[in-house]
């Protein structure tokens, strides 16, 4: 048998062969036959990497041999060759898989230089330095990267020879004492390995084309893969291409340039270049690259060329290119062409400009846009441009210069400092205190504003903002503000128009109002479903959660961390979209749904099948979801109306009264279940007692049926008020659901209030007030509350809840109606898992319905349905779908039922581990678990449908707005996902891909 | 169309048509046809019943006239004529239902009779009084059941005349006082129902069967059908038939007769009767009834007579028959016979006679016994003679006479004091302390156990013990001892051979130790699955849980209920075979495996299918399983072994050294991943950072591997002890599964001690311990623990701990195995929800075993499993099957998870409620929930099967235990259930009527 092929010369190949040619090989191939200027070269397949790689690294049979018959062509085509001291061939070797990957070894360049093809290249040249300098940075780069040495050794040598030289720039270093280097450099790599330099260039090209294989498998791009989820198995290829140079005099440069704008998306190619550079000078920012558009006025044709082939390339592949090209001598020739990253708003941008042009299709354009990276458009953002630095890294002392200061504050190198200050960029009011090397600047976020952009570039050139810490990317968007740890006071301030971060060791709750009037939540425990995590996407404020690293002090007022103790009236930025949280104010910018995007979206509601609601509570949430897009709402949780401050004084009084009503109730029927079975005096015994009963239930039944009539009004209005912005879209309203001693004070802390109090104050009389409530909360506190009395439980023992929420529904529905609005309410009951539950419930709140309804005198089309959040439910849906009008599953809860996971308790502790150690490859809070939800839901469909074949079909779990939930969603036959406002415009993408996808 | 055949003469019908004529009648017209002596009559059919419920109370169409048809040939049969002033034809009415029923009007007697009759009646006996004694009882009767006139108001005027003739018993009152009682009971019924008392024969019966039909619905038939689940519609069967009189003189006569003894199943006539009698006065017991074999002596012939008919209903029926009957003027007569009620032991040895006697087969023994009642035999029981009164009933000055008394304590009326007084059954050393019309009375146990059988009857048959409340019937058996409120007191008294009872408010894995020790555990919360009931049922010690009335103040060492305060003195009994809790010491009498009960079980063992197993976790709880017949254990929990007492600081040391130890490696996780994506200085100092977390790590990560090595020889010598006892039975044993702060002290407690430490005495030195303690607690404490860290998500945050388990028990098999014993472990990991847990785990922990057994040099054939009891577990059951030799449903967590129902909670607030309003037919805790959890089992064992076709598929819930569970669990094909040991006897038999229905 024959060798495989392993080796493509880039006439060979073409774009599609990516798995075989890696995306860099695959491109220089299509351009190759594009007829446009590229360097000859050719690519050795992942097929020889995965081979080596197999064969417990060692070079395949024939590989060698068919790279030595590919440079003979490629000497043919170019006239040098590869070790030729008078004409050299000299090659750049490139890693290329088909997924680019940062860690793996990159670039060699220059390959095939020794002292004798040195020659060679200073006769071209002329300049005997340009060639020492290159046979340094080619041993340098080769002894680093291939032959695994300390890089430092190298930078010390060079050092070394600088200060000898009496000089500071690299640039300045004369020939001789680079020739010196040469050879220290030459000494350091026998000492280091035993041997000497690889002068041979075969030898060189074998080592380097070793080096990108088994760097396939080091730790960084093991790691990378990971996280990425790249199969292990892809391999590498590796790329030999012909040497041009940029940096052959000021008739040569380099450059990179992008069809189209990668930030806007604007139809203009965007680019840098320098002359007489090569192309890594100008991505390492030691010269500030000049704009293309300069390539215009100095080279017209040039630019011209360069233009054409920018356009045909855009053509060609149909989409905005990211290009490196060199001229070497007045000669243009293209290094490297991919597809472009770009921002989400340059994605959009471009893909209807595409469709415009008339070179894709729609669904092409729609197809373009991965759906979760609009998440990024629809919150504020920090500025792109800033960069960062952690406490830790710029010391303690640095980091303490910093604390207490207000608004934006940054850290700058000295040199930064004198750069600043020679451009005049940054004004003198700007606060410096210097700390060793570090100086920290702070600024006023109003002085900032009124700065000009060239100005703010160069401040965010030099300026590292402090990182804290990390935690976890909850909620997207940045967010600054004063630091406040207290609900109350985060209300307070917030009311007062402070923007305030609410810092919190983890929310509940109690803590919703301060959240409502926060910017932003930070919270040291929970994880990305935690309370705090979801109430903040709910309301769409960012929030960083489980930020393990900070310790917040509740009591005291304080978070620390790294050494800083830092008060409630420090400002910080929390980063929602990567969980970064940060010192000071740190400019953001703003995001907003452009007309572009507004388009495109309109494409993606033409093809979607699935409908697309949002979760809303409040009639400001309603406007801002049907702003995204939403169709209507498939989740209002009641039971957040009853956490408002004024409301829960009423709620709380009334769960008491209900309690001490409900014992008695049940004693009653106890009693009177004794009674049935009961004769002459002990029947008649029991009957005194339930007359006695019957007396002391008056008191508190009063009580609480008085609370829920204060109630009813202020429910009735938060409906009118939703009723009202939706129109003539469906809301559906999801009766009472948390558990009641949600409503009441935590255990924990009343526990301790009540323990010091005995201790202290133990006749005070506020203490019996406080022994009452305690007694009441240990009463109603349960083990497992997720699966304890809520949901239609509570509907069940406490019937009269449920029908004030219905009556409030009927009633503000009824006067909505009157105005000629056509309201569509759904009343959903939640946590049911017998048919026997929802069908008693049924009865008597469509009574309840009914009878408001002909007290108001309209007649208000409505449905009765209910969640599917049990497996039970889920396994019985065909019994449960007698009752029900339409189902929404409740994927949350059906998730934590079927994997036995409580969210919280999961996150904070092993589900973290699960994922880093691959037992699980996707969050399942996140991503929607195919094997085990998946399978209740679709059964679940299957039964509910054959019973009833008009049911309606909705999910309303957070991952309603998770892209491949909705695929699967769309796949599972559903009629429509309900997620945050926030994530509605996701979601209609994501439907839309899914129907793309040729699913149901 | 002609109208229905409502009417049955009893020669018409036979003992197969329970459902038309109800059980009476059928049995009285198999009866007749069997030729035995029968008064004639007829019975109204249950369809007469309903129609007459169906058209709204109204007699249907005909039936008056079949009644009358039916009437005319008994007077032909008996020569007599209803409303015959000469000769009159009295009858008895009586309802009879497929199911016998109390609460339904049950017979009215002598109608017929009115003051023309009255004459007939008086000339047969020549006795005036009888006369009018009959005449007053049937009115009375008649005017209570039938015409619902208030029964007091008739017991009124019988008082007065009494009271004016001034005699003291019914028999003395003259027949002219009688004359006038009728004549006022006859003005009586007239001002109440505003007509005259109805004399008309025909229409008296009319109202007789309506008022038999209308008390089908009546209050307490209602109570008791839906109690024991009898369907609404199958109406009631009247049966009327010709009275014949055992009061007509010393040749006459009534009475009760079992034809096997209904007590010890013996095959010897068991009865009572009365001469000169009705059958009421042998009931009511106004006159103590002789025993049969009196009768023997008495009149041979008429005995022998009736021995033959009792035989011959004994072999004619195949099984035990309860008889009435009546001799009038030496002529016996039958008018009733049924199969007869009987204690389990009874039914047992009954079933086992009738196969040895070859009238019934093994088989239709087996289903003779229903498996649940087997239950009664395995637990002590109190002595089945005694009564009770309630606390409330006697009064509370009686009630605190009784306070405070050691040992037995019972009321006593007044004449019951004298009565024992006369017959010196009572002896003088029984304290006696009255209270109006009670007295209470104590006796010494030690005095009551050396008292002659005849005195201890007596007694038994005056003294009331007194009944304090009742709770939740959660742990069967009766046990009596002193109360206790506090675990450590509990372990410390009864390992000194006190018996004392535990009582708590609930318990928790603290209290084991205490459970231990205690003969019976009370508890105030708590459902029939609380901790304490499942634990209670584990070591077979009886326990009454959820008793509410009962105010437990464990802080006081006291109870209260009902007024009365109890302190750690005194002596309680509770019944947890009813739920009842009594003061004092009760005689009990104790159970055993009987011959004939092993006999009948064995017979069981050949037709069952499914094997049997036991939950055990200690040598002892093994041993006694294995006597019960378990063929292996299906579930040794290993955290058992960890909550001893001298183990648990050691167990303790180890979490909290863990707990460090596994933060620290997070740490190190997290430091390396972020090393792998770091270069340069950053690199470097995140290298620091790491060897100096490794460095941390040591300390704790020593203590924690220290500690697990001391745990390691005592889990091994667990091993090793149940290993022995078991042999060649397999041993299933689970690793650690519940949270590791189920482990630690109480968060709620430690918070309220560390509180007043804090306020009171700061300084302390141990408030730091208390506070480090706290602090850990409130790290691993958990929302929803049930959902949390636990099972085998421990295994993989913790691997070391399973790693000591897997080593201890093969260390432990080894030896057991090196001394000849042919051992079957098998490994089983809780709560796995993924494949990818089980893989994990297994490939560790087979490691372990491996190792192990090289070290000790001997190969132990072992299984490894997994227990089913997460939904997602069961729907990828197929996957999980590639990891697992053996499934284990845990259909306790899988009934938590599928229902979402937390155990405890539910039970505490509503699942009580959901039975009571019939939402729930069953506790789904205690018989399998069919449609939601039965589904996940049959489709878990279907994919398992076809992953893995010799998968060994078992259950180890509490559901192991239950017949109806045990049945489901047949048919869906397992291998064996496991129960806990008092259980194993029902599963043997459950499993055989499982078969023998027929199921796979």
């Amino acid at each position: 048998m024959p060798d495989p092929k392993y080796v493509y010369r880039f006439p060979e190949g073409d774009k599609d062969q990516k798995d075989l040619l890696g995306g860099k090989g695959a491109n220089l191939a299509e351009m190759t036959n594009l007829g446009l200027p590229v360097p000859p070269g050719f690519t050795i397949t992942t097929e020889a990497c995965n081979d080596y790689i197999r064969a417990g690294n060692s070079l395949p049979g024939g590989l060698l041999d068919q790279v030595r018959s590919a440079l003979r062509q490629v000497e043919e085509e170019t006239g040098k060759g590869f070790g030729d001291a008078n004409n050299p061939l000299l090659v750049s070797v490139r890693s290329g898989a088909k997924f680019s990957m940062p860690g793996m070894m990159d670039t060699i360049l220059d390959l095939g230089l020794n002292d004798e093809t040195f020659n060679g290249l200073i006769a071209k040249t002329g300049d005997p330095r340009f060639g020492y300098d290159s046979l340094r940075r080619f041993i340098m780069m080769f002894g680093d990267v291939v032959l695994g040495i300390d890089r430092g050794k190298f930078d010390a040598i060079f050092d070394e020879a600088k200060e000898k030289a009496g000089v500071d720039s690299d640039a300045d270093v004369p020939a001789d004492a680079l020739r010196d280097v040469v050879a220290r450099s030459r000494a350091l790599v026998k000492a280091e390995t035993g041997s000497e330099f690889p002068d041979e260039p075969v030898q060189q090209l074998e080592l380097a084309i070793r080096a990108v294989f088994d760097s396939w498998n080091n730790e960084r791009a093991v790691h990378y893969r990971r996280i990425e989820k790249i199969p292990d198995d892809l391999g590498t290829a590796v790329s030999v291409q012909t040497m041009v140079f940029g940096n052959m005099g000021e008739d040569s440069g380099s450059g990179v340039a992008f069809t189209r704008d990668p930030v806007t998306g604007e139809p203009e190619i965007w680019g840098e270049y320098l002359m007489n550079a090569q192309g890594e000078d100008v991505v390492a920012g030691t010269r500030t690259p000049l704009p293309i558009a300069t390539l215009k006025e100095e080279n017209e044709a040039l630019y011209d060329e360069f233009a054409a082939i920018a356009l045909k390339l855009d053509q060609h592949y149909r989409d905005a290119m990211d290009i490196e090209f060199t001229i070497e001598q007045g000669q243009l020739y293209m290094l490297q062409c991919r597809v472009g990253k770009r921002t989400t708003r340059s994605a959009v941008t471009i893909a209807v400009d595409l469709v415009h042009e008339g070179v894709i299709t729609k669904e092409e354009a729609i197809l373009r846009v991965a759906p979760s990276r609009l998440d990024e458009l629809l919150h504020p953002q920090l500025d792109p441009r800033i960069k960062t630095v952690s406490l830790t890294e710029i010391g303690a002392q640095a980091a303490k210069a910093a604390q207490g200061k207000a608004e934006m504050i940054f850290a700058l190198s000295q040199a930064g400092v004198d750069r600043l200050r020679k451009t005049g960029a940054l004004p003198s009011t700007a606060l410096l205190s210097f700390s060793g090397e570090t100086a920290i600047g702070t600024l006023r976020i109003a002085e900032w504003n009124t700065m000009k952009d060239v100005d703010q570039a160069a401040i965010l050139e030099e300026a590292r903002f402090l990182e804290m810490a990390s935690g976890l990317a909850a909620s997207p968007g940045a967010a600054a503000g004063s630091a406040v740890f207290d609900p109350d006071t985060a209300a307070k301030l917030g009311h007062e128009g402070r923007d305030v971060i609410l810092v919190r060791q983890e929310t509940s709750p109690d803590d919703i109002h301060g959240m409502q009037a926060a910017r932003g939540v930070l919270t040291q425990r929970g994880g990305m479903s935690s309370h705090a995590a979801l109430v903040a996407r709910g309301f769409g404020i960012p929030c960083v959660s489980g930020c393990e690293a900070i310790d917040i002090d509740e009591g005291a007022h304080t978070m620390s961390v790294g050494g800083l103790t830092l008060g409630e009236d420090q400002i910080i930025t929390i980063d929602g979209s990567t969980g970064t949280v940060l010192l000071g104010l740190i400019p953001s910018v703003e995001a907003e749904l452009f007309p572009k995007l507004t388009e495109f979206l309109s494409w993606a509601d033409d093809v979607r099948r699935l409908a697309v609601r949002t979760n809303a509570d409040t009639p400001q949430d309603a406007a801002k979801a049907v702003e995204f897009g939403a169709e209507g709402i498939g989740l209002c949780r009641t039971e957040h109306m009853f956490f408002q401050k004024e409301r829960l004084p009423v709620v709380q009084e009334m769960i008491l009264a209900a309690a001490e009503a409900k014992a008695l109730e049940a004693e009653v029927m106890a009693v009177e279940s004794e009674k049935a079975g009961a004769e002459g005096g002990q029947r008649r015994a029991l009957e005194e007692r339930l007359s006695d009963l019957r007396g002391q239930l008056e008191g508190p039944m009063g009580k609480y049926r008085g609370s829920l009539e204060r109630l009813l009004p202020m429910q009735q209005g938060d409906f009118e008020g939703i009723f009202r912005v939706m129109g003539e879209r469906p809301v559906t309203i999801r009766l009472i659901d948390p558990p009641m001693h949600e409503f009441l004070p935590d255990y924990a802390e009343l526990l301790e209030s009540v323990t010091r109090q005995r201790a202290t104050a133990p006749q005070s009389p506020e203490l019996v007030e406080m022994e009452r409530m305690l007694h009441q909360v240990e009463m109603l506190r349960e083990t497992n509350p997720m699966l304890g009395l809520r949901g239609c439980r509570l509907g069940i023992l406490y019937p009269e809840v449920n029908e004030m929420q219905v009556r409030a529904i009927f009633r503000a529905a009824a006067i909505v109606a009157k105005d000629g609005v056509d309201v569509h309410p759904e009343i959903m009951v939640p946590l049911v898992g017998f048919e026997s539950e929802l069908k008693q419930l049924r009865g008597l709140l469509e009574r309840v319905a009914d009878e408001t309804m002909r007290e108001a005198g309209v007649e208000v089309p409505y449905m009765f349905g209910t969640m599917i959040e049990l497996p039970r439910a889920a396994l019985t849906a065909g019994e449960i779908a007698a009752q029900a009008e339409f189902f929404s599953f409740g994927t949350n809860d059906l998730t934590q039922t079927t994997l036995g996971l409580s969210r919280d308790d999961a996150e904070a502790s092993f589900l973290t581990h699960y994922l880093d150690k691959g037992i699980l490859s996707d969050n399942p809070f996140e991503t929607i678990d195919q094997a085990g939800v998946g399978v209740l839901v679709q059964r679940a469909v299957a039964a509910g449908r054959e019973a009833r074949p008009d049911i309606k079909l909705g999910i309303c779990g957070e991952h309603g707005g998770d892209p491949r939930s909705v695929e699967f969603f769309h796949n599972a036959g559903l009629d429509y996902v309900s997620c945050s406002p926030f994530r509605v415009p996701i979601a209609r993408l994501a439907a839309a891909h899914a129907a793309l996808a040729g699913g149901a």
